[in-house]
């Protein structure tokens, strides 16, 4: 059993793991703290970014020789395996950690059994403190190892009859620069950030992280089967990466110096009778596509028709609304066509968080029942 | 200034006002709370119904002779007038009470001047103890004072993308248990419930309180110009009072034993442009009836089509949205014309209060600047 001084310590952990969110891909967030034998703080540390440090590298460093004989809170199982950096496993064996105490056991088959390596060396090992605490901070990373495909958050701003712009096609700004400063947090936690054709040509949106420093900028994503990008638009600057998804024929000649992936194209949504197809490019090898990629999370910013697409294809796992309290009876609505044509096909959400930002609400929701391919 | 125990009795006063909620129209509802010269509780009360004793009466006729020399809490300045009941400030000064201290002052010009009436009498009087509060409670009654027609609750049940029904149709249930529940303490606490032909033909709904007991019934109107209700539907049993709103030339010869009242034709919405006309019934010739009828506050009910009428007339004083954590991304929406056309004529709103009610979200919300008719 852990004592109260390990569960404050990993409750420290757990804190430090999510600041990193959106900069280790395609690795997780992990946090980590150590006690020295009488259970004083003597070291903690954080995963910052792939290929640097493991955060019980950094907390041991931190440590010194007043790790010997103590404990170390971990939020994620210690690696067993030599990847970029040596397996963390053996760095706390060396450093002479008596116990360790590891929040969620590692999913990924190539990195784990550090608990067995621990206690083969003698050491203490308990694991399941905080775990539901440390798997939401680290849900991104554990549905993409469970799926083998980015966690997707969709995020969208409408009105309050749910409509995304007004019938003339006037949208800025439906929602409060809260609202909005809060999506820039969201883009710098993800590590893609993928808008439809569709939408870019709307908005020409930017797509990159303003406002947040230090901050890894996530890959910016078109998905955009006919190439139809011109090469002055924002989201082809330097501010971040940029990728453009294309269908296998599309003309891409306008954009020689642009990152393109040629991808399937879409084979019909859940009702497809074999003549109708869905259009635009097929969303399990874009995601496919991305995970090849080391992306881990993606953040949906539509528009209606993509997210629709992407509902369709059961991936969304998990929704952020912006509700802006206004009222507008006409206008494009925030999710189009999902393949959903009957009340009984409804895609049922558990709301897990509503807040306040300025005059909005935020909501936050999760698919009710696990998707099918969860539950392989 | 009213004392800590005043502020109490006030506060008890105005949760007392609140149970008549739907059942006192047309006159408002009011608590009343006497403390006897000590200052101890000696009597309460509340207008329970229209015809009945005012809360003063109540609250006295329960302190009896400990009245004499003490001080009562009203919500609302008592009555100078002599209506069905004799006026409140001739009761108060005759029981020998010293001191009242009213939440809010009587808006409505045939009943003001208890005040001055207890004032000449050497009673001493204060005004504006939890106002705010007591306002809260009253809302409906002193908007339709204010405004010469009825208050307007629009409530409407829908999907987080803000659909109110599946493509084909269905929409039972969108909605949780606990949502419904709550929509029958809406009309417990509404005069009338309205809805147009299009809900009356699609669910053939009751529209009567069920659950709650010792309620009055609210009046049922169905807005239905071409008067296509038939004698079949629910909406005419015995359970609650109806009345059928037609045009003026309808043909209602197939309903001889049901309360009709003809009305003019809307006469379009703010953007007609003289040929274009808005279907139906005038809306504001609609609530000027009811008001007629002595209906202070108004459920309406929908559906999308009348909804859209009311808030093209400025006729909704607060928005009920029932959310249920579902995507459909097809289906009829909550809200349909308006008459707003570009971003800038969208009705804002302000969010007073937000609730999990089960599954769901209710979001109450009211206009963000009073409508052009409460400036005058
Ligand atoms: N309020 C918000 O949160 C928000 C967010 C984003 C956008 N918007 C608004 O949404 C509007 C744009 O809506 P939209 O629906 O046209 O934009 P969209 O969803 O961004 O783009 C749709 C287009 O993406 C392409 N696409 C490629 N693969 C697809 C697939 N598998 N499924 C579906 N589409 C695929 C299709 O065009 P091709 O096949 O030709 O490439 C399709 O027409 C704009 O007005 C914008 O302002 C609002
Ligand atoms: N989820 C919810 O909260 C909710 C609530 C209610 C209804 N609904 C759904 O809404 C659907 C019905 O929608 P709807 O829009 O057809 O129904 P509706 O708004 O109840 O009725 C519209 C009809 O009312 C009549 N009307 C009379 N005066 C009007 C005026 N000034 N402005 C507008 N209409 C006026 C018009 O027909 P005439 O002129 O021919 O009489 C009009 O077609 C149903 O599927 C129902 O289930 C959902």
């Amino acid at each position: 059993m852990a004592t109260a001084t390990e569960t404050d310590a990993m409750r420290r952990a757990v804190a430090l793991s999510g600041r990193a969110l959106g900069d280790t891909a395609p690795n997780p967030v992990v946090g980590c703290v150590i006690l020295d034998a009488e259970g004083v703080r003597v070291g903690e540390g954080w995963h910052q970014r792939a290929g640097g440090p493991h955060a019980e590298v950094h907390a041991l460093f931190a440590a010194g020789e007043r790790a010997r004989g103590g404990t170390a809170l971990v939020t994620l199982e210690p690696c067993n395996h030599t990847g970029r950096t040596g397996p963390c496993a053996q760095a706390l064996i060396e450093a002479g950690i008596a116990r360790v105490v590891y929040a969620v056991a590692d999913p990924n088959p190539s990195a784990s059994g550090g608990a067995a390596t621990l206690r083969a060396a003698g050491v203490d090992v308990e694991g399941g403190l905080l775990r539901a605490e440390a798997e939401a901070v680290n849900i991104a990373w554990l549905t993409s190892v469970r799926l083998g495909r980015p966690y997707v958050r969709w995020k969208y701003a409408a009105t309050l009859d749910g409509r995304i712009a007004a019938a003339d096609g006037t949208s800025r700004w439906i929602s409060s620069a809260d609202s909005r400063a809060d999506v820039h947090r969201l883009r710098a936690e993800s590590d893609a950030v993928v808008v439809g054709s569709g939408t870019l040509r709307a908005d020409d949106p930017h797509l990159a992280v303003r406002g947040i420093d230090g901050v890894t900028q996530p890959l910016r994503v078109v998905v955009d089967t006919h190439a139809r990008t011109t090469v002055d638009a924002r989201v082809l600057d330097d501010a971040a990466p940029t990728l453009i998804a294309v269908g296998k024929d599309a003309d891409t000649a306008h954009l020689p110096d642009v990152d393109v992936v040629r991808l399937p194209y879409a084979t019909g949504g859940p009702d497809t009778d074999g003549r109708r197809e869905r259009a635009g490019l097929d969303v399990t090898a874009l995601l496919a596509e991305l995970h090849g990629r080391g992306v881990r999370s993606v953040l949906l910013e539509g528009g209606p028709t993509l997210a629709g697409a992407f509902v369709a294809a059961g991936a969304v796992d998990t929704v952020t609304a912006y509700l802006a309290p206004v009222l507008l009876g006409a206008g494009p609505h925030a999710l189009a066509d999902a393949g959903i044509s009957t009340l009984a096909q409804a895609l049922r959400l558990d709301v897990t968080d509503v807040a306040r930002l300025g005059p909005d609400l935020r909501v936050t929701a999760v698919p009710a029942v696990p998707h099918p391919t969860q539950e392989s």
